[in-house]
């Protein structure tokens, strides 16, 4: 991908925000690439690639928003940030002039998405790739569930430091004090910070992301508490529930 | 390497292909350089390092093709991307003036490569690093087997997703319709992409590298199936064999 | 952080060293850093984060050196390089300023470190950041210990190739011919570089970080000897002890 665009837009300054996604973890890079792209100028072509559809009827997006252009497969991975920046035009890439000849059935980050956001990089407007579409698909977090007083919602990922990434941001928090137990072990309330708790405890905290996580200080919550995508996060008022 | 390379050619752009070749598969690596090699600019300066030969007798390289110039180690990394792009010189990096000093015996790729492709990159003709040379060190895939009718690989490596990447490109197929096992379980004939079979499914395909994959939609064929380098892959006739 | 950077400081070409440092491994970061930093160029920004406290009481610093500014958290992950590199001035960051607003209390990387690098890049002197400050935590690889005529070390991490690599420097090493046994294992003599064993052989040698090593040629030594931090490495003289 990145010869691609070295080739087509030279001028283009490449980063890399991960590589690290979980193979196939479309949700996952939804939010990754939801998180990164505030932090980045206004302008930015983001091109995302986590696309077990690819070959399949799944379409190609080129999606231009307030914040940038988003390219890549329309499975929900662009649409968190997408939407979150505001969406101004979304085209489906359907011009196979733009696209790398011939066409591998199973990388189009190389020969779909790569060469669109070169061609956007340098200049060529969003109209000119196919048909302007009305819609996309779009992924959710997984709702959290009321459950009398208390809230529960689930691990949605495992972070490189082992720390258990919920689906409960702060809006969906219990008013008043809570505390926060993952698979029935009770964490405790939330902290503020990993120093918050000795070395070795495990603590509930609101990541940099915005989502609460649990984390073990300079540890890896994951490895310790041997929990992982899917295990229950419940937030119970501390008067009960 | 980019310390150097940064010290000694500031107007260069560096591109990271891959820091995930495991450890000493000096095959992988140049499969991947090869496919990399026609998506990037030509002229561009390729460096590989995948160098378990360090500090023996092993030459180090500078080889002028048509698509550009590589770097490395003389241990058949750069054979496949280098013949396949067309060699029109190949030079023995001899001249110490060019790589730091005092060399370390165990990291060329800092020492004496990132220096040279950082020459390289900044202008100095090959023929200034040390003598011409007439050949190199070639690497192959290994060779598929005729067996009756059918063709016998092997698994050569697995990807970062799982796939188990063979030896055999659409040239070695039987002709006609042909089933693929890999170590006595039938796959089924090939596929087109991942799409074309049910998520969980295992299924043969001709990957983005034009090696033939055995992939498990959405998952992982090494995990699912238990295998890996090594593993035969056999291609049957449909009409028996 | 590199959003942070590319909106802050457009110009500023950015080079990842690494992101291979294990989870809340200060030292080993603090090792890796002090060695790439000579291969840079003079005046280079360095960033390092490695940064378990983030949130605590640690201090934020810049630390203006004769080779470049070290910017991250005064845990000590800076100190080893720079030391090396000559301390010129270490500023706090306190100028709320410069970072992104509103700050998270777990991700200074990028709202403290990459904000405040980005404006060193651009121009800004290290005295607007904060006050001037005399002191900074100082890390030390663990001291190898005198057992009579030999010298014991200690695994101090494992590399990406399963090599061990010790605290032991040249310095340290007795006087004359000595061998090297971990845990107990006899590894002989240094060599000087990993051809020189037959492959699949444990060996020791100086790394091209200018530490003790013990590597199995074409292997891993983690994998094979099953030793890792912390294991002892004692350096005997060859004619007893």
């Amino acid at each position: 991908m990145k010869g691609v665009i070295a080739t087509r837009a030279p001028e283009a300054v490449v980063v890399d925000v991960t590589h690290g996604i979980p193979p196939h973890a479309v949700l996952v890079g939804a939010l990754v690439l939801q998180q990164a792209v505030p932090y980045f100028p206004l302008g930015t072509v983001h091109v995302g690639v986590v696309d077990p559809g690819v070959g399949t009827e799944r379409r190609a997006l080129c999606i231009v928003t307030h914040a940038g252009c988003f390219v890549g497969p329309d499975n929900g991975l662009l649409s968190l940030a997408a939407d979150t920046a505001g969406i101004r035009r979304i085209v489906e890439l359907t011009d196979e002039r733009f696209f790398i000849s011939p066409r591998s059935a199973t990388f189009h980050g190389r020969d779909v998405f790569a060469p669109v956001a070169a061609a956007v990089a340098a200049g060529t407007p969003a109209t000119a790739f196919g048909p302007e579409c009305t819609d996309l698909l779009r992924l959710h977090l997984p709702e959290p569930v009321r459950d009398g007083s208390a809230v529960r919602g689930e691990v949605i990922y495992v972070d490189h430091f082992g720390n258990l990434i919920s689906n409960l941001t702060p809006e969906t928090f219990p008013s008043g004090k809570f505390v926060v137990s993952v698979e029935g072990t009770r964490v405790g309330g939330p902290v503020t910070t990993y120093g918050d708790v000795a070395p070795g405890t495990t603590a509930a905290l609101v990541s940099s992301f915005g989502l609460l996580e649990i984390a073990v200080r300079d540890g890896s919550a994951h490895d310790v508490l041997g929990h992982g995508a899917g295990s229950a996060v419940v937030l119970t008022p501390e008067n009960g529930g």
